[in-house]
């Protein structure tokens, strides 16, 4: 039997994730489930994020799968541990850590980082990265119109380069290190290094499947297999897919009708 | 008895509608539902956003209210009517009829209207006003980025004006008459008049007044009472009710935890 992976997100972002696993596995059976009804998470209280997570959790828990990946930076803020407390034989793996991990390697001493105003709000990346880097300047900003700019395929715009502009100009010469906080921001990442080529960047997908990497290598030699479910239609998959370059066998995509 | 209206917006948008109603009635009860849960409606399928907006009635319905507002441009669009036959005796106003009737008064011979990409992809508002005004030139064009804007308190800013030129700099000599499709877009009312001073200007929110005012006249010489619900907690909602000037006494302000 194959290894199987669930992957949730508020919506399309998490995909970002999914492609930077596929780069790194072979014959793993993916469930992937965007909650497009309710996206975006962001924006909302700790306590609704950890209501739609563990709703998320138990559908892909049905799945029988060997691992559980909270692709989204918000869900894994408030509620991973929520998850990890509710499913104690499963392993449970968020965005955040593997991301303040890779940016305690780098050791920059002026580190920036954004994220979703829940995200930023709830301290966590600046937290862990304090932690492991206690002499470094951490700076912290919430940037909650990336999301919709690319969720409306605005990232290669001119008006991309003004929103951005208007965040992080003021960081210019104030950081080393930027974290992109939320897994819709990869899409902006070519970007950001145009408007500030002299910043490294930590996207927190990569870092994951980094290290995930010795647990989804070694398996058998067969493609990986892609099942995608969303609570509602999204204008936008299509052109996420292509975007993005989701690889690999779609073996299905699925609107769920929750609650219903 | 005094009147008891309910209205109900997918966040915090449609309290520009309150806001019009409290300026032209006395002694009414309002209820207004948020749902902040789900916010935005505007990004949805036309199904969800049929689920969503009647779970939202039944909430309202509740309080024997004699008058049903919704507030909402793309629930206005898309639920009005399953929400009258699922609510026979009670009367259901929304906010596009009216919007559009303003429209037709004045007569301009080129109409732009901006809206979420799911009132605009319902194509109501160009179907209503082509009815009204057949020899009219009718342009639409979703706008997604202005709700996150108005959200994030950004529409007095410099980045506001690149967001509104990238959208609508193109209709500068199109368009003689703009229609604000959305319950948000009354916040960025001040911005475009300063960078297109020529366009007239039709919100939602205001005609919806106008056309309840007999309705509303007459009533008990006593002040408004206003009962708040949302159903998850908003970092905006001080800040938009002092913005938009919510006035009248508010004799609640309540977080719903619903399907728990």
């Amino acid at each position: 039997m194959g290894l199987k992976i669930g992957i949730f997100d508020s919506g399309l972002g998490g995909l970002t994730v999914l492609r930077e696993l596929l780069n790194v596995s072979q014959g793993v059976e993916y469930y992937y489930l965007g909650d497009t009804a309710r996206v975006p998470y962001g924006i909302r209280s700790k306590r609704t994020v950890i209501k739609y997570s563990l709703q998320c959790a138990q559908f892909l828990n049905k799945f029988e799968i060997d691992l559980l990946i909270v692709a989204c930076n918000t869900a894994s803020a408030h509620a991973l541990e929520t998850i990890k407390k509710n499913y104690p034989h499963l392993r449970v793996e968020g965005v955040i850590l593997p991301a303040a991990l890779e940016v305690a390697n780098l050791k920059p001493s002026r580190v920036g980082i954004i994220g979703t105003p829940s995200t930023i709000g709830s301290g966590i990346y600046k937290k862990l990265i304090g932690r492991f880097l206690p002499n470094s300047k951490i700076l912290q900003k919430a940037t909650p119109l990336l999301v919709p700019l690319v969720e409306e395929g605005l990232n290669e715009t001119p008006l991309a380069q003004e929103v951005l502009k208007h965040y992080l100009l003021e960081w210019e010469n104030q950081i080393d290190l930027l974290v992109l906080g939320c897994t819709h921001y990869p899409l902006l990442e070519e970007n950001i290094k145009r408007l500030f080529p002299r910043w490294e960047i930590v996207n927190s997908a990569r870092p994951l499947a980094k290290a995930l990497k010795p647990f989804l290598e070694n398996k058998v030699n067969k493609p990986n297999k892609i099942n995608l479910f969303f609570t509602d239609q999204s204008a936008f998959l299509e052109s996420f897919l292509t975007h993005i370059g989701i690889r690999g066998e779609i073996e299905r995509i699925e609107i769920l009708r929750w609650e219903e």
